[in-house]
């Protein structure tokens, strides 16, 4: 029975990084079932028992997006933040779940309502809760509510990316990133808390697996 | 000669606003020339005559984004571009063209290069344009670039109204844009700037035609 279960959680998990590969390629339009199915080497019936549809496999993989990065953390409260934007900018160049992720959010205006997720929902509370850690430990400026900064970082987040991927096909995002935080941390935090943060393209790159 | 130029800039005219209406609501592959030319009332002849494709009305309405906005602007300097985000924020509520801009720009990455525009050109044109003024005017902090602020600001703008759109169809972006400038200014703005800035929904309300 175990194993059993350990069988159909691989073949969920290969399912889920063949549509990722399959929608960062070709978009939620072009991402055929035939093309997924091939991709992960599973058959149709497997597919069906552990997704209903097309649109359940595109949620499954918006949803899953921040699970590659909260693993690589380290510290706490905001240079916890930091560090998830930080390590997002560099395996967002390459890790297909993100990847597809972020397309996937980006075309939901084409898509219509149809697929009815909340991309921003699971950085929402990510973020949230690191921010209201900063806040317990003194790291915040009075005035500063976690839950605005953490969906003004969401946005900027999300638009940076377009921007990046725009001029430089988002080889630019690390530096990009490190300046978002220069240009908002006097806002936000404690003077000590500016001057020991760090926000370098190369902490980011550290971090990663 | 002149009454001839002044009807082909009416149909030119015309033609960019249908088109704009059209993908706006179908988006750039659901947008027939078909629909544009009933919608603008013109032939196909009078279509070719002022743009070569569908591909270059797409791009004359990406390039037409600021257009709307600018003559709206009254302030100089950092309250200026203020003043740019905050008329945007209303104006991305009715504006065809504006609305159609934006939602081009997010299909740039289904589309894939074919469009080969940068949506943001005229945008960071005429940001560091406010940034480099609000420098000599002695508004900005020592050692702050108007290229990266105005790369950050059209970024979490863009950014901003993709979150906006899914949490609220866009009627919080007024308030959103106030609490960019609440957290960005600290950081961008020397004091006395910081205090005399205005970042208001109401103020942005208040310059709509």
């Amino acid at each position: 029975m175990a194993l059993k279960q350990e069988r159909a959680e691989q073949t969920r998990r290969a399912l889920l990084l063949a549509a990722a590969e399959v929608f960062d390629e070709f978009g939620y339009a072009g991402a055929s079932i035939t093309r997924i199915l091939k991709r992960a080497g599973v058959t149709a019936g497997a597919l069906y028992f552990h997704f209903g549809s097309k649109e359940d496999l595109a949620k499954a993989v918006m949803n899953s997006q921040p699970d590659t990065l909260v693993p690589l953390l380290a510290a706490s409260g905001l240079q916890r933040l930091i560090d998830l934007t930080l390590v997002w900018s560099w395996q967002l160049q390459r890790d297909p779940l993100l990847r597809a992720g972020v397309r996937l959010t980006n075309e939901q205006a084409s898509i219509g309502d149809s697929l009815n997720a909340d991309p921003y929902e699971k950085f929402r509370g990510i973020m949230t809760s690191c921010l209201q850690e900063a806040r317990e430990e003194g790291e915040l400026q009075p005035g500063i509510e976690p839950t605005v900064v953490a969906e003004f970082v969401i946005a900027a987040c999300t638009g940076m990316q377009m921007y990046s991927n725009v001029v430089s096909g988002r080889r630019d995002l690390p530096e990009r990133t490190q300046q978002m935080w220069n240009l908002l941390l006097p806002g936000i935090a404690v003077p000590s808390v500016i001057t020991r943060a760090e926000a370098t393209p190369a902490r980011g790159a550290a971090m990663m697996p």
